[in-house]
């Protein structure tokens, strides 16, 4: 909780500001008042019934993102700050994945009033940050008191020319199946933090040990988008015939490609890439690496696929992993082990929906 | 509660749909499953990572608004099929607002498991038909568990001509505040509702007691948004000056516009239009009416200033009243009653969030 920061850190506690003292307006003032704008585009931002937004010849792509306290982040390790963040980055994702171009995002927040204003604060800091990075501008929200915990729910709009979208539904049999970076890091930095958690619930005086685990548990509260992988695609002259970004896991995401395209495919598994130490640590925890790739999520990579023809463009492309490739329809999705084994690619789905 | 309706009715209670039976994935195919494309500029709607909208030479709208389980509405006397309705009207009319077209939605919302599939069939109803009455493509959302109950949030994208656009910073002194249709009405139904709401707390056999207050419930639960008043707007040549969708009461919006357009203002309390009969239910309930269209809200009305010369365009049109005038800046914003007392004109704000 945020109130008990300042105890922590053993300096007074600041004098922090309920929201009722500033009403809706004046919160939103506070909020929004150092918003700046980095695109040309945005007519209008924040401040009127709608923003206004001249995209010019381009299309107008619109995506959207919700994130909900105890089902999408956990508040007892997830910085403010970095959660508002993660709402901006996980929508500048969609767009990547279609190969567009971020621009405006709209934010809405449903907050308790058990957090002072001072933690919207840290929220916005971090959306603001976000937005300076990924040049997008905030244009609107909402943002409404609950009586039920924390809900932030992001909508971003892209552009990009009639040409340069790539859809979910391009991919052709005998297409490669390529991915960017890594995976598997991000959900073994959510099993460090649910550790510490654990730790910390038995004997709050522990300190956390995450020292070495900067990369996997940066992966799940600091994630970035694929937003610099258009320019990787202009360098080398390529086009994917699909793409999707990796929030759900590999799996889940190869089988989305798949429905669309109505194709079947092929992954190996020694071909996909995962960190050498995540690997380690997932072992540590009797996590097959693996699973963690396909299942865990959250990484926010970009998974598509490009005809055989551009298998040269990609090669040497540090980043780029070929792992697999696509089938006709009907033949089935699986995931071949070293051994040449075949079993039956399946998504975990809601798990969360379950529980 | 959604699982007490088959009692209610005495019939057997129809088998429900467990969410956790059908995953995320099947839960999105079940409700998007005949979502119709209204506009040829929506390229793209659901099933990508983003929706893909031409917009052609025109702007683009942005506008997004939060819905709130005991914020926003309550569950026991909300029909969730209005309640999705609801959703899509009050972002339908920020668009209105902007004096704009309304073209594309998303709409993502976080659920309690304690709700079935059929729960979420019925606020998709009311979203479809809202957007089918709108003429509005629901191009895309999110969908995710909550533990924490039922949250809407909605952005809506809508276009109009660059010289079409009526933002709320153009008033200027001199110019008349204007207002559609009638005010107070939203909040005298919610009134009755909260009432009905205690009698069957108290004897839950009671039946609620809402006959012949069919307008005024009716402004509160299934609200209309002004799409109509732009072609009222075109047919006596008209262009506002400034123009805001009252959703938080007469008092708020136009301190808004006074704001935004850096003006003062007078209103006449004998010239704002009120229902005779939601007048009359408002004094049965010790309420000013004036209080109710002052500080009630949600009426989603249109209020707008116009030159004065303007006036002979307006005088004759039903539906549209002349309420007061905007004063030079500095020089104050008051209610003047009919005996010509001068009162600070205060909004109500962000109640919800003080309680």
């Amino acid at each position: 909780m945020y109130e008990k920061k300042g105890k922590k850190t053993g300096k007074p506690a600041p004098k922090l500001t309920a929201l009722a003292e500033l009403g809706e307006f004046g919160l939103i003032d506070r909020l929004t008042k150092n918003i700046s704008i980095h695109n040309p585009a945005t007519l209008k931002g924040i401040g009127d019934d709608a923003a206004v937004i001249d995209p010019g010849n381009k299309l107008v792509l619109v995506s959207t993102d919700l994130l909900v306290e105890g089902i999408h982040f956990d508040m007892t390790y997830t910085p403010l700050k970095h959660l508002g963040y993660k709402s901006v980055v996980v929508n500048v994702s969609d767009i990547a994945a279609m190969n567009g171009v971020p621009g405006q995002i709209t934010i809405s927040m449903a907050i308790s009033s058990r957090f002072p204003a001072e933690a919207l604060d840290e929220i916005y800091e971090g959306i603001k940050l976000a937005c300076q990075k990924y040049r997008v501008d905030l244009v609107g929200g909402d943002t409404s008191s609950s009586t039920i915990g924390l809900m932030i729910s992001a909508t971003i709009l892209g552009e990009a020319d009639k040409d340069e979208i790539v859809y979910r539904n391009g991919a052709k049999p005998g297409d490669l199946l390529c991915v960017t970076g890594d995976l598997g890091s991000a959900y073994v930095g959510l099993l460090l933090l649910e550790r510490e958690k654990k730790v910390f619930q038995i004997n709050p005086g522990m300190q956390p040990e995450l020292a070495g685990f900067d990369y996997q548990v940066g992966r799940i509260l600091k994630p970035e988008a694929r937003a610099d992988f258009r320019a990787v695609l202009q360098e080398i002259d390529m086009k994917p015939t699909s793409m999707i970004d990796i929030s759900d896991g590999l799996a889940s995401e190869t089988l989305h490609l798949c429905k669309q395209s109505d194709v079947g495919c092929k992954i190996y598994e020694n071909k996909i890439p995962i960190d050498a130490y995540t690997r380690e640590v997932a072992i540590d925890f009797n996590i097959i690496p693996t699973v963690a790739a396909l299942s865990g999520g959250e990484d926010y990579e970009l998974l598509f696929t490009i005809p055989q023809n551009d298998y040269e463009k990609v090669k040497d492309v540090a980043g780029i992993s070929v792992i697999g490739h696509m089938t006709a329809p009907g033949t089935g999705r699986f995931l071949v082990t070293p051994e040449g084994k075949e079993s039956k690619l399946t998504a975990q789905g809601w798990d969360s929906c379950k529980s």
